[in-house]
Order: C-alpha cells, then structure tokens, then sequence
C-alpha cells in the first residue's frame, strides 16, 4: 500500500520549503499537481530543478468555469466532478505507490488538497506537510514585523462584499487579503472607508524572483496577479524607553 | 562585518524548520535565544542535536517580572532596557561575526526578535527566515483544514478582555488563540458566548513529541502551557455533488 502526501511548499523560494517537503520532492517517483489549462502551475514551477528527472507527473487540470458564475449550481457541480475524479484516480494510484502532491503555502489553509483530502478520508493513506503559508512570505518581504502584543490579525478574501470586508478591515489591527486579483478596486475601496488605505501594502509573487512591494495608494493597477496579498500590519504595544 | 540572522525554527518538530533555517542552525558558530530564567528555551530546545558541538551560545535571558503588573510603567521600562541591552550587544558582536537568533514560529507573527529588529535598523546587517507559524502546525496536528472558500480567519491573544474576545470570536468564521496559558477560563467563557465553544480544539506542543489534542469541551484544564493554541477550524462553502 502506499501513501497520499501532500507537500505544503511554502510561499515560492524554494529554500523555505521545509526540510521534510524538500526531502519529499527531491525523492518522489509519481507527483501531482493542480494547475489551469495551458498554464505550468505555481507549484509545479516552484520545484523546477528538484525532481528526479524521470519523475511520472500528473497534472491536475481545472475545469475552465469561465462560462459559469462563481455561486452557480453549475459551476458547483463542475468543481466538485472534478474533485471527485481525482480523488478516485489517486486512491487507486496509492494502491502501489506514494504519490506525492504538490501544493504551494500551506495545504491546510485555503488549499484546493483540502477537496482531495476530505474525498480521500477512509479510501488511502493520506499525510500533509504544513508549509510557511504565501502571507507569511509577502509580510516577510515587506520587511516590517506583522502582528505586535495584542494586535488581532484577520485574514480576508478579496471575493467578499465590500460591506464585509469593510466591517471586518475596521475590527481589525492586521489584515491580510487574499485572493485580490480582479477584487483590488473593492478591497481598495473597502479599506479606504475602513481608514486604512494609506497604511496598506501589495506584495507580488512574494519570496519569489519577481518579487514587487509597494504602497497601495502608490499603485492604480485594477488587476493585480491572484498570488498578490494586500497587507496592513499591527501596530500594537511594545516596550520602548520613554525619550 | 557580520550579520544578525534571525531563523525561524517552525512549530516544533525540526524537520519542518526550511531548508534555508536548518543549513543557518548547522553552520552556526554563534547563537543567541530567548529563555525565561532557569528554562531551557522553546527555541533552544528545537535545536538540540543539530548545533555545532563547539558553537558559542548567548541565552538571552528575560527579566523576572512577576511583581510587575503587565500594563504599568516599570514592566514596560523593564522589558525595554532587556531589549536595548542585548540589540547593543549583538549590534557589537555582528561588527565581527555572524550571528543567528534562534526563534520559534515565524518571526515577524508576535515574535520578541521583533523587538531587537526595530532597535537593530540601521545599526547591523539584519537578515530574517520565516517560519511555518506555531498556530500551522497546531491546526495540522487536528488533521482538519482550517480555511475554506471566503472564510475569514481571525488570530486572537488569550490576553485581550472578554467582551472583545466574544465580537471578534462571533464576526470569524475560523478562529486560532493563542497566549492561551492563564488565560483559558476567559477563552473558554468567551467563546460559549460567541456560540462556538463546541467546536473548538485545544492543542498543546503541536507538531512536537509531548503533542496533545482535546476538544475543549471535554477538558476541564484551568492552565495550559504557553505554547497551547485553541482553534475553530472554518466551515466555508465547498464543491460537492448534491445527493
């Protein structure tokens, strides 16, 4: 019998991946990977030059949903065949052999393995490496601690009502947005009325070679890639000298 | 000139250390970690049986504030020369050599190396590795997924008061506590009213050997280590076939 691994590699350097994942890619005969039609897939290209060159590959190929809305039965029904074929082919896989899937950040937190892996529960063996999640990374290359004291962070994605993420950006002292891409102008708008525009920073392809840092309001793109995280840090109590 | 490398070591277990933190604790000659007086360490402890046998260790050791109350002056002013103290040796001794602090989790997440890193700018080549943060290894160790689809994710202190802990507790889809400690009966009260407190997890030394999960609910502990978080994993919208 073998496994189901899922490998959590982190925000892109591939010098962050954690030793046990490192070992895992080096060593896999049999990887798997999500990606779009036509595209490398960000995990995938993360591990250039660490597989075994006569590693089998298996790439997860999304359905294309263009055509559907995102809350449509259709689409729901799209995504979840999907899933459903994949998890059957990889248990039958590990029937054999290990099979190890590729997964950028950490698989647990907001990871399409997650659809896999609850499928997979009671049909294969099935372990995760967790991984430095992407925000970890972006708020890494900024350069600026994220989270002081008491300071609450709140994660957002950037596909919620502007409502919401506005009530959310004014409970908070730290925000990270994901899922920005074509939702900068609302979470831009969002955190104007929240009062914490002039503090927000956008962070592309954190850690990696194409890394971008810059002020929000330094920026007027409408359109920004999915890896891009929004961020505004904790300011919270430290212990200072009074002068 | 040398350097001050700040490695973040991870959750715990440490093969989940990166590539890059484990080469850095390997090579090291010299290394400096927080530890309360007459404790080992968290981030020491990590280590053991990966330093170098002849490597020079700088235990930075935190002041004994027990008399003190958290929010008065001198707790502040205490903390504050323990800070100025050693970012002025270490400042000294990276005009020479290369130095790496050792620290648990993430760094920039509501780590003290944050407190050297600002007294440090502009004064010595500072350099930082993120880590997998301690509450991604606590909410693998549940082997649930955390987030899902637009959850919103929010990180709480179990210092903060009551009542602010009940609203942030109720506007989260998923939730993550820490600075658990002392602060459990609070946390508990907190998310009974939040409504929540059945489906909260509490995890001690995540990822580590001494591991130890529980619902909350079905321990009556009154204290719990320091490094114990309570999670609320997130229910978020995900694809699935209609029956």
């Amino acid at each position: 019998m073998g496994r189901i691994i899922c490998a959590g590699l982190g925000p892109g350097d591939p010098e962050l991946m954690s030793v046990r994942a490192d070992r895992l890619v080096r060593s896999a005969r049999h990887v798997a990977y999500f990606r779009k039609q036509g595209r490398p897939g960000q995990a995938r290209k993360m591990v250039d030059g660490l597989l075994a060159p006569d590693v089998t590959e298996y790439p997860m190929e999304y359905p294309v949903t263009t055509e559907l809305p995102f809350d449509s039965a259709d689409y729901n029904d799209c995504l979840a065949r999907f899933y459903d074929g994949w998890a059957d082919r990889l248990a039958e896989q590990a029937q054999t052999r290990d099979i190890v899937v590729l997964c950028e950040g950490d698989p647990f937190f907001y990871g399409s393995f997650m659809h896999l892996y609850t499928r997979l529960q009671g049909r294969a063996t099935v372990e995760v490496v967790p991984g430095v999640p992407g925000m970890v990374g972006c708020w890494w290359a900024t350069g600026l601690p994220m989270t002081w004291g008491d300071d609450v962070l709140t994660v957002l994605m950037g596909t919620l009502p502007e409502d919401d993420l506005t009530r959310h950006m004014q409970a908070a002292d730290a925000i990270a947005i994901m899922k920005t891409g074509r939702n900068l102008p609302r979470v831009r708008r969002a955190l104007a009325r929240a009062g914490k525009l002039e503090q927000a920073w956008l962070v592309q392809h954190g850690t990696m070679p194409q890394q971008q840092i810059s002020r929000l309001v330094d920026t007027s793109m409408e359109v920004c890639p999915y890896f891009a995280i929004v961020l505004v840090h904790g300011q919270g109590r430290r212990p200072e000298v009074a002068p």
